[in-house]
């Protein structure tokens, strides 16, 4: 490993004591909540302004010390493990909402923000950000790994939900992407192309965030039904008959086992659908009357609605606990989460055939998903230290992914590549994966930014863009 | 101008009378629907399927021979004007439906598919495509605009609608982007990065589109005001209100009466709403009736609703033929069209200010907009060869266009920056241009794709990747 002391040096004479190279700072920047493990950093910056991330950028790009940027760590790829040391930038400290424009629905934010502190700030407002994966991320955080959540279905996932960005490209540049109207046709959309670049391509100091207005009337449920099957049937029926889902959870006995554990409630422990729906009290009426019918059709029983905010937020709070809830499970172990998405159609199969595969692995977990995405996860519960059961769990993981890839679905719905699911980029996206090295390489010619991540290695890339004529 | 001969012989060795050099085919594909002018490019080619559009770019990348991508030339802003000559590549016999997924609530078409064509393909499904804009385009062109259109407000634009891509790159590489789940985080999002790139970045040979689900209940109306401020105060308190709008469109008396000659409507020529409401029948009507209310504040007059299928169409044809009605209004005159788009909160000044700028231009004209998004359109009539009032009416639309970048909105809504919008690049994204022309660099590095459009051209590109750290 290179020592980068001439870039920290500099780095020091800037921020002096917001860069850190103790032991406990550098190893709380190198965890990582699933099996993910890698050395920690070399040191950690704690940058303030644009103008400091941008300064760090250029020394960083001069001297060829690897950046990692860094949220909450809440990821669950791998996606900010320092894989080639270097340095961590922890934007936390960039946690201010500059502006709330209630009349234009946007929000402008630093990456620090989380989105449970950005939904505080917007109480008052009659407005509310609507993007919820199960941690408090960061919105910088989640806007890098096209984060989305339980209201995807409704509201779509942070690549809607990012009108603009301000990012600093590897040699300190400062660069705004986007606009604050409502669309635009100005060119390339480099909005888009940095969302989901996992800081490969730049780091993002400040975000203009599309916001949507508080429903006037919510009502939430729980159905069970007897078998898997029931329920990812009735999530594939309603959804194709078009009913306005506010959310649409699946989550599978082990789940719900979990989750009562966890937050004292007592659901069957069976597979459940989580429901929700919004909009005008006639409309939510109409819709969860409609939905109640598919379900009856699937078998689904026992609905226990949520009508109070309080018995909501209990709801939901239980749902956003269940990956927490489930690795108590097994206390000790850790996680292997899986993320297909898959058309809805393909759905019923997708899940069935997970189960098989954990079944087969014969490892304990749970399947729990935001199926009208036609997205879900597995988590595989694995004793720290087993190198066989982390293979079994990887073998299934990887049988999830081709499937999906079979029926035309994606091996990352909502979690990113990190280092997870970078052997599966070649397989997902052929002569367009070393493409996004190319682009990558235009952005951060000596390759600082959070190395050995999402494109190629440098030398897997064909040269030039492409070179076997179809 | 270059002689391509070496490569037209090759063209024409692989597609026969399917490369045409005759003066009408080159006439035909050298012209634009508004004021831009260049010589016609110096061939046209028909592919039919990906390995001819793939087999005919390798050859122009070996002979660094210009191609422009070209659908129905309905474009507004000259995007697909052959400025540099070379071959026009006219995709209209890719016109086949390849695959519609009901259950997947999408589409896979090749680019020469109208939005109309799959529209009609699509009527017994229950399913539908919303992106309209004023012309029966291509879908392959409208993705490559980002177009929009009406319906934006509800559904989105060609941004939103594009799930996935297959494009050829310059060198004849063959691409696929996207899947066809709901959602991906799997890498750079190369579809986003296409669509809008206006053919300088790749050929578009198929395309993914998201369906929607036709409402069960739809009602459309035309409501009149006594000013244009009164009309978009209206829009904007409507669209802060969170009243959920299918359509939302302003057209000012010019629009009107034009209108009325051209379709033989009898609307009283002053500024109109045409709203649409789409959803349960329950929901329409509720909506319709807050509108109501909103409307009568803003002394809206005159409701006339259209309930019946037939007055639908009526209606909205008039107002898709708003463009060429207008034109007609001055016998021969050829249009300058602006496509500003604001943050809500400004478009009522925005509005105001580009009527005075035609007013102080002394130029016929109308204003008509997608008004929900903060997008507008004028429509100035200039009499042909009168290089005077063309400079006129362009430093208005300068201005018009500067002023919506003061506000944070954008220079093109919808209609993309072709030639009309390419000098005012730099001012609306600073250093993030000239990494677009980078970017452009990596996927077609001579340069042979739509060339002298969207970047800036090669010499003026700073080198490299921004150099001056913020």
């Amino acid at each position: 490993m290179v020592n980068h002391r001439q870039a920290f040096d500099e780095i020091r004479a800037l921020i002096g004591a917001r860069l850190s190279q103790g032991e406990a700072d550098r190893d709380q920047h190198g965890q990582s909540e699933t099996w993910h493990r890698a050395p920690p950093p070399d040191a950690v910056a704690w940058p303030e302004t644009t103008q400091e991330v941008s300064a760090i950028l250029a020394i960083c790009h001069r001297h060829r010390c690897p950046v990692i940027a860094w949220g909450t760590g809440t990821s669950l790829e791998g996606n900010a493990l320092a894989t080639q040391g270097g340095l961590v930038l922890d934007l936390i400290r960039m946690n201010r909402v500059l502006d709330i424009r209630a009349e234009d629905m946007l929000a402008v934010v630093q990456p620090g923000v989380t989105r449970e502190a950005l939904n505080t700030d917007l109480r008052a407002t009659g407005l509310f950000f609507p993007i919820d994966p199960g941690a408090n991320a960061s919105l910088g955080g989640m806007a890098a790994t096209r984060a989305s959540g339980t209201m995807a279905v409704r509201y779509g996932t942070m690549r809607d939900a990012v009108l603009g960005l301000e990012v600093v490209l590897a040699d300190g540049t400062v660069i705004r992407t986007g606009t604050k109207a409502a669309k635009s046709s100005a060119g390339y959309d480099l909005t888009a192309l940095m969302v989901g670049s996992e800081g490969t391509l730049g780091i993002i100091t400040e975000l203009t965030l599309r916001l949507h207005g508080q429903p006037e009337a919510v009502s939430a449920a729980v159905c069970a039904f007897d078998s898997m099957q029931d329920a990812v049937n009735c999530v594939a029926v309603t959804m194709q008959s078009g009913i306005p889902m506010a959310r649409i959870e699946f989550m599978d006995a082990v789940a719900m086992r979990a989750v009562n554990l966890n937050s004292g409630t007592d659901y069957p422990e069976q597979p459940h659908l989580m429901i929700e729906f919004n909009g005008s009290p006639d409309g939510v009426r109409s819709n969860a009357e409609a939905f109640g019918e598919i379900a009856a059709d699937c078998d689904g029983r026992g609905f226990r609605w949520a009508s109070t905010p309080e018995d909501r937020t209990r709801l939901w709070e239980a749902r956003h606990a269940a990956y927490w809830a489930t690795l108590k499970l097994r206390p000790g172990a850790t996680g292997v989460v899986t993320d297909v998405c898959v058309p809805m159609s393909e759905l019923p199969a997708a899940v069935e055939a997970a189960s098989a595969d954990m079944e087969a692995a014969g490892l304990m977990g749970n399947i729990v998903g935001h199926v009208g995405d036609g997205n879900f996860h597995t988590l595989m519960l694995v004793e720290p230290g087993n190198a066989q059961e982390l293979a079994r769990a990887k073998a299934a993981a990887d049988a999830m992914a081709r499937r999906a890839l079979a029926v035309g679905g994606t091996v990352s719905g909502e979690h990113g590549i990190g280092l997870g699911k970078r052997a599966l980029m070649g397989e997902q996206h052929g002569a367009a994966w070393p493409l996004m090295g190319q682009i990558k390489r235009v952005l951060d010619p000596h390759g600082i930014l959070n190395p050995g991540k999402l494109v190629p290695d440098h030398e897997d890339a064909s040269e030039p863009a492409g070179s076997a004529p179809g």
